[in-house]
């Protein structure tokens, strides 16, 4: 019998709990001066020796990180003025060294054996990282460092949009996170209604398909037929950075009110036959260009077939941002080959039935003059004679309109969002007629929505065909729907 | 009242945990054939397509990492030479292409405006990187992938030594490994023996300073009055790094056996003054050069501080591995310069007493002849003569001799781990005399150990000055030693 | 290098996860029939024969336990009607046998040696055991059994009040309760704005004192000022049994609106010198009469010294929720001998002031006419005038008001709050006049609140001056009010 | 961008981690004073006293919590002889009041109404609960309360065997352990090699059925192809109760010495088609009598269905305890009718094999001659012989050797081992010859084993009819081995 105090589960967890709160804390340094919050130029100054002191390492590695940590709390106690000259500094004056660079060109094309041309090289990479990447890896010395490169790179993205001076810095921002923030490092969480509060609050903020009204509608979203994914990074544990929602139904839902009903009934999730991904969320701006999007659906369709074997489609409700601009583009040019000969015969009647005899002819085609009509989708004369020729031209839109690739593709489609789903290997399944009646589905789309089957033996060889030949995948229903 | 199950705790933290088994998990794609243990040159060419696969990032990113797994999977089932064979073809044909470098150098040179020579940079450092940086990269989709790359680079480096033409991928392997492990992402984690067995295990396994005999030895080390913490990756849970064990005493201990003894009494460490760290050691071959100890040392410091006010006195007792070979460097050119006079007298009456007085004679000095005997420490005589030289030698050995620099260091301590704690900021406090005298105590430094002693406002001064003039800091103790 | 798989600490926590998740489930037992929701009689058979089974434990401990399960989730499809039904089936049909409690008290008369008295009183306590002890035992078996027996007895409990044969199994069930919410098996845990969603919710429905208006609210009560603690059962984790919400401030705070502010400005808690304890919530009807008060204020004091050294002073910021009605008792027998003569001076000339001088004399002492004044609190003359009175008289009521004892204490104070505080040693420490001016405070208690002070060296002292004396411990200010 | 840290994952966790570290810590109470180890008279007084004290609940709840903190203290400082005068005092002075019993019982005898009758029922349990079990609960309030009481039973179990007047004390621990220990609270949790050492050394020094000899074993007895599941308390986190080993094999394992070989090669658990339970241990010998080995078992069937599909049967590998103790009764009254007329013939030529003619004839019958040689189960000549009347005796002693029931039982097997597994509801499947050859097992049984069959949909029938009719279930093999 001991008397010795038996800790309790959680004191044994915190053996073996991470003891870090500041990396650099133990550091013995001088304190950085505070600064004024546009940083005229004395305090520029100072800014400058820190970062020259950090990047010598003066004191040693510890002391360097402490410093830097100094300087990154330095950086957020600034106005956007002030931030602004604070990465101008970053940028200008711990840029590569043209010379050092250009000599080191010169040394590899003299190189003569195999052994220096590999060390020439060597030399040239080094001299052509820049200082100032040091230097961003020493913020990860601040408690949150990782968050804060993740905004300072949002901060830094539209000022280096305007200003080519701080492209370098950017770039070299967005390599390091790159790094830091490969797949490899990601976890993907579950959130549920146990979930801390300060992360599900983020979710709520950071929702921008379909917002999310309060907690109540939250819960509602993490009820027992739906589920919540997140990817989250090691250091980042408070900040999802992508998500994805998704309800467990019936069929293929086409509508996305019922899904977003708060007072619909729930379904018991075991008899589910369907998955539908009703919403993804980039969350940070920080991260823009490093894209995670094609990994979180895959390993979540991976997840719910391991959890729900009776899922037989995955498949997304998705909205067609770019549709309304492309029409409006197509409407300004008039509609006479916009039309098939029946479309026009249709649209025409329902003018007449609505507007008279005479405004009708005025109405050329009639497209335009019953889209105009305020809450045309209440309206079953109006809505019944758009539907057909939307619903053709939309699934034109999808799958004919294109921009230049890049990035190794053939040609990308027009519709972000479809040019998401197609790269990751999805089918254009199905137009929904009134998908989304919201003002939003209706000014971004008349109202229309998109599913995107994830049908996992063609995933590789629809991801080829798009990325090498730009071809679009799609269902015989779409198929037909152009034909008409 | 709700029937609804109520999770327990820790199904709660299900909900929150990492739902990653295998990044790549989903892509459906075709298996690699299994290989030949030694890669002969048909599976060498499917390795090869493989790799190229990889790169070419064929059916998505997600099926380029299922690849890249499978291709991680076929490493590990093969032989030494097999693994050599597939080392070399990641080495020379996913190497740089100097024709493409060579004329991103050009274009560097012919560029004008700044934009077009940021331009410029860019293309040529996008061309000094190695495809094969990539394909590392991509086995981070291995479900231990870090693990993979640090027991890669593990085997990579005794080949690198010998084989120039694998230097360059051993250099990108530890690129990646430094981006990866920066100190902001390590844990500090303390363990006890509330820890994981898995754990422990490899402290036992990895412990190279003084040797742990089993579990109860390990035990005794996981103390009450002893701490052992360890740093730890996010992906490498079951790893650690590097670790200290540490000892809460009163004084600072000289002699490393009664803190190794696992009949010692145990003290309240609540009433210790002085923390010993008695043993460190980096874990992990695949990670050398890339170096962590000193964040360790500090961050401990700043833990033990935390916990136990009362302590006085943080100091290492250390062995120092290179006094043997360095005195057996200045025995073999002769004794006669390396001891005063007092002590010539000295050990002669020894050798006297010891061999007799013709022996004595042919002793020369005695060192030599006294050191000679076995057991010399147990016999009262011997050790009492040998005392004073070795004492004054060792001293002299451990702030005086040095190699040349490097890493920006003026000049380093002969003996590496006297350069280790002196670039931390330590200084060199007390030699003590049968410190170690077990046979490997015995055999590399003839019993001797060091107490190197962080003082926390000398440690960036020492740092500088050891750096900056290769001056060594030492007490006063040392240096009346050296007068002698 | 080994390819197997690391788990992820997550993944190694589940390891050591209760795999428990429902305790009778392996068993193969036929279900019991739906029940209609009004339990008619020839259902109410099918129950009391569950219950025989359960009690018989046919097929074993497991399938017992199960059939109790069933019989829990069929309770809890009963309507209020039904539940009654149920609960007198219980209290009825399996209550001790009288006669054999009589046979055993004889066979315990009857006894003569020590050994037979002993054994004879084992088989007496036996009998005195209903079986339905056993059967509320085996709803343990309930995925949330504690809960499920929690909220059983807080529909008991007004039951029992009016019905006397449900007061047997109302005492039984408390009797359980006590035994397994032993502080002993209690946790205390810090909520946060970290904690789950699903207990946070619970804290805005439970608190009681001061509405919590949302998850803003909350989150500022939250806050890094402020601290939130509650105890929790092993096996009812979602759920908080009592809970305290403290705010740190500087001074003993006498104003509940300003700390309730959601727009109040944060202060660093290092710089507090006095803890608040402003709000405490029992959180669990069904464990009424079941006290952890005490402990959790002690608990928490003791926490709040441990992590902020530079707290001087632990107190309470209470309501008084039984002044009014003591007023109102005392000014229906009519206010004369209510008021010092100074007091009537001030009053009456307040009246005059408010409402002419014909009114003021019909007034009366005046108390009741001025306190009949619509927002007499923002009123300043009124509001001055009943200061004095108000302080003097509830001084008094809180001090000197008394009820019967009961539970070994002498005579307790007529207001509960002040008698819990008082109970656990506290003393009345001061009287904020104007401390909560929501509609509810001046509802209550005029407006008034008070400040119950826990002097650590004094408490034990109290507490038996209290219990044993029923003496009231206050403060010299308090002292100074009454004589007055 | 926020500074404001970002607690990592575990951080968080800590925030609902439970601060208790001892309950009783924050009263302000004067210490027991030392005792001497054997507690003469005087400092018997001092522990009287202070268990007055804790009764009486001086200074509140609290502080009588943590006087008996210092009482628990004080009896863990003790030597043998001074804890059982400590027992003894509980016993005697804190015991019954038999003088309010009695007359608690003539109050209930005389009252009239059912409400009267209910409340003095009520007041004769009162006096019937000694004061002493309020004492038992308070020792709750040590750190580890609940450990603390299991070991005070272990201690006081053997001395009640003795001691009439500690029987009291021992059945009020009993019931109160009977109530905290309910299997509701039970988590089930499964020890892996990440499982914390300080609870495997549990494991490994709590077997009892086959050794564990160190950590290798421990080792291989929790690899991928074995499962160890134990139940735990949630205030005894370190102590296992009771634990099950579990090894997945193809066909129902018959010997012993492979399943424990740490050289056997591991086997894909994916493709057993049975679960071999090959050890089961109570770990605390406190909990006597207190039973969850059925709860262990069939929640560990239901784990493991759920875990591996493919697995058909569940069985045990059990030691047969007393069969040779009861063998050797047998053999003491002569062999004779032990054996059939062909058994006897088999053996009598295998005398003659081994001992000669001669000796052959004195050996009668032959069974103790031929169990009396050394090794016997080596010599293939005996050990053929032996073979069939030992089955055919070990079949009949399993499945017909009785003894009287108890706990409503009929009656039961004679080997506690099939008494327990067939009050589970298992039946006799097989019996296997040399299935233990270990020296224990030889000696025990002569290295017969057993395997249990735990069928789902029998369990049950044979439950009940064990129970009711002690009747034993048994296969048709085990049936056939009888006839014989």
């Amino acid at each position: 019998m001991t008397e010795q105090t038996a800790p309790s589960f959680f004191e044994r967890l915190k053996n073996l709990t991470t003891l870090w709160r500041d990396i650099a804390s133990p550091a013995r340094i001088e304190a950085l001066p505070p600064l004024r919050a546009d940083l005229p130029e004395d305090d520029a100054e100072k800014v400058r020796a820190q970062m020259q002191a950090c990047l010598e390492g003066r004191g040693g590695d510890v002391s360097a990180r402490a410093r830097a940590a100094e300087l990154g709390r330095a950086f957020l106690s600034l106005d956007a003025h002030g931030r602004e000259r604070f990465l101008r500094i970053m940028a200008s004056d711990f840029d590569t060294d043209h010379g050092a660079v250009m000599a080191a060109c010169s040394a590899l094309s003299a190189a003569e054996t195999v052994e220096d041309r590999a060390r020439a090289e060597q030399t040239l990479r080094a001299q052509l990282e820049a200082p100032r990447v040091r230097l961003l890896t020493q913020f990860n010395a601040l408690p949150d460092g990782v968050k804060f490169l993740v905004d300072m790179r949002a901060e830094l993205l539209p000022l280096a949009k305007k200003n080519h001076d701080l492209k370098g810095l950017e770039g070299d921002l967005k390599a390091l996170l790159m790094s830091w923030f490969d797949v490899g490092f990601l976890e993907l969480h579950r959130l549920t209604w146990q979930s801390p509060a300060v992360i599900l609050e983020k979710i709520i903020a950071y929702e921008a398909v379909h917002t999310i009204h309060g907690w109540d509608d939250l819960k509602n979203r993490l009820d027992s037929d739906r589920r919540l994914y997140a990817f989250f990074h090691p250091r980042m544990r408070n900040e999802p950075l992508i998500f994805v929602e998704v309800a467990l139904v019936d069929g293929m839902a086409g509508h996305v009110q019922p899904l977003l009903d708060t007072d619909a009934p729930v379904m018991d999730p075991v008899n589910a036959d369907t998955a539908i991904f009703y919403s993804i969320n980039n969350a940070q701006r920080g991260l823009d260009g490093i894209s995670f999007g094609n990994f979180l659906i895959k390993k979540v369709v991976e997840e719910l077939n391991h959890e729900f074997p009776n899922l037989k489609t995955f498949a997304t409700l998705s909205p067609i941002p770019g549709f309304r601009a492309w029409m409006d583009e197509l409407l300004a040019e008039g509609e006479p080959n916009l039309l098939t000969a029946g479309e026009r015969k249709v649209l025409t009647a329902a003018c007449r039935q609505r507007f008279g005899e005479a405004e009708a002819v005025g109405a050329k085609g009639g497209l335009k003059a019953l889209l105009a009509v305020p809450d045309w989708h209440d309206d079953p004369v109006v809505e019944q004679a758009l539907r057909a020729p939307l619903l053709r031209l939309c699934a034109r839109y999808l799958t004919q309109e294109k921009r230049p690739g890049g990035d190794g593709v053939a040609s990308r489609a027009r519709d972000p969002v479809a040019h998401f789903h197609l790269s990751n290997g999805a089918r254009v399944e199905r137009l929904n007629w009134l998908g989304d009646i919201s003002g939003k589905g209706v000014k971004q789309a008349y109202g229309l929505m998109v599913n995107y089957l994830y049908k996992l033996n063609e995933i590789e060889r629809n991801h080829e065909q798009y990325k090498g030949q730009g071809k679009v995948a799609l269902s015989s229903g779409i198929k037909g729907l152009m034909k008409e």
